[in-house]
């Protein structure tokens, strides 16, 4: 089972509401905590039949066509062996 | 400067929407998908003062206070040195 895990960020610049209101939750609750980003995360199941490279080459073109937006998100993609 | 990374994600058996949607949307693309699983990730910048060890203890602690909901999601923290 070939499964990969893509992580999706903010770029640098691009405002993260979600990022400043947990870090300003968490001064609240009393943690020194300098920053904190937000994002979101997929694990994908790709299945038996693909190779690890094959299954590269399509979690990147998901991300491309469907899961990321290029204009201010970042993302990277981590294989797991489940 | 200690940096974590915190990953959170439903338990198994809870119903995810989102993974489920996206799912529909990638095999509707046309790509062979078995199973999607949606999660947040929150990387935390906790400064230069702490060691790892209590950055762990730290962000565990601001995992089951704040960050994750312990009845339906599970977590999992990182450390990356930045």
């Amino acid at each position: 089972m070939v499964v990969a895990q893509v992580i999706i960020e903010l770029k640098k610049g691009i405002t993260d509401p979600e990022g400043m209101n947990t870090k300003k939750a968490l001064n609240l609750l009393g943690w020194d905590v300098k920053d904190v980003k937000s994002g979101k995360i997929f694990e994908i199941d790709m299945g038996d039949d693909v190779s690890e490279e094959q299954a590269v080459e399509q979690v990147e073109a998901m991300c491309k066509r469907l899961l990321a937006n290029p204009v201010i998100q970042t993302y990277e993609i981590r294989m797991i062996e489940g």
